[in-house]
């Protein structure tokens, strides 16, 4: 399904539901300004590029299910599927 | 019609109607702030300069076709065509 | 318990509530804008990535007791605590 | 007509009407905040001076046609002709 | 008392009120934004990282009396003791 | 004259009315925010001190008529003659 | 009378009154946003620590008679005297 390829630190995840939860995790309904999210990264671009002329390595890898913040990302539609697309600055942390 | 050569990091991008979508993708109508447009790419500039005087390779090549952020961009027409120009930061993923 | 792997200079933070105060600071109700909060570090992340592609190492450790800014975090619960993440630059001492 | 010598990263433009249009690009009158206008470069400065006291040179030449975003320059008046002087970021890209 | 230990380029010190000046310097009711308030630095980060991944020295010292911009800092109470946690950036001067 | 010895990238100026214009350019009572000025440059400082501990040399120099951005500078007065002091950011072009 | 020992990159300076000016130079009253005032400086700062932790050295000394914008400092009384702390981005130029 690798139809899309993310360009610089920017990364394609796919929303995960609540009912979903793996591991436990429950994200509550906060007053904060900013609610993270889970979702399962579906694709990785190859790291932004430094002023010296190297890409700067992503962290997060495809398959990986993350924790990111809401209010950064686009949504769009791939075969069916709501997607997001961000920046890896977005992500707070990595579920295992 | 290799006419107009964006300097820098800037693209020439000609935007794709939904209709003409090749991969399955659909970008719904959200209610987002940024609303992802998609486009073949028509031209793209040598990159930016960085501080120690080499250009910052693009990532994107000629007819490419790419989603990026609709509002980063100045719209002109050449030969008929209404097209697009923006910096590279404003894209967003290749399509395959 | 290391089920959430912070990413980035991201930390995981458990607030310690005041009358679990080990070493005697309490931290009076005062009129300024920042509320700095008591809590104990769950998990680290590897460091943000400078521009040279090395990881810049992140100050506290697992098991710290730190005091941090309230106001840059997000909340989160991991098998029925309240945690809380956020990034180094947040955190302004360390409890001994 | 070489009068004027721009500084630092700074070009001398003679705006093009659209009557004179060579390539067949006409820019049309849209609704975005940034409106791009055709004109000639009349003189180029020897481009900023970067951290390593090395200057960065600039990308278009004197005679170049190009685009460029209209909001960022200053207008000056030299021997009967109206000219702009502006920063070369703000050429979007060279008419060919 | 060294039961704080402040992280990066932040200072952990304890305001001298008016009664207790030193060396003669009495800090005016003036009209500016900014008001100095004068306090003994109790004790000092390790430095902000750089970039390269050294620490950037503190150039106050633990002992010092410090001049510094009341708007940036933090109150914490310290085993009965009310004291300021703030960064470098706010110091202004050493007394001596 | 040289009572005045700017510091840094700063640069002291006599500005030039218009009845004194020597090389037939006008400055139109535009409508833009900035309105350029001409003025003969009466000092110049050092320049900046960039990150590498040298300064980053000035482009203009004494003796030469400059435009400048008239909105950036500080008025002064020495020995009866009207000055301005502003940074060599704001010069836009050398007039010869 | 040095009880007073600036850090980084500020300046400690005694205002001088229009009545002592030395060569010449008054200060007019204008309307713009930023007037500049006269003084002396009293001491200075070792310089702001630059990214490869060296000294960015002070370009004016203890004695030199200065303009410095008057809206960045802090008043401080030292032994009776009004003086002002402020950055040397502050200092436009040395009078001699």
């Amino acid at each position: 399904m690798a139809k899309i390829q993310p360009t610089a630190d920017h990364l394609v995840v796919e929303p995960v539901s609540e009912e979903m939860t793996v591991s436990g995790i429950i994200i509550p309904d906060t007053a904060t300004k900013e609610k993270p999210q889970k979702g399962k990264v579906i694709a990785v671009g190859p790291g932004r590029m430094g002023e010296d002329n190297n890409r700067i390595p992503i962290e997060v890898k495809e398959g990986d299910t993350i924790l990111f913040k809401e209010w950064g990302g686009t949504k769009v539609k791939l075969d069916g599927k709501d997607l997001m697309i961000f920046r890896e600055e977005d992500v707070l942390a990595i579920l295992k």
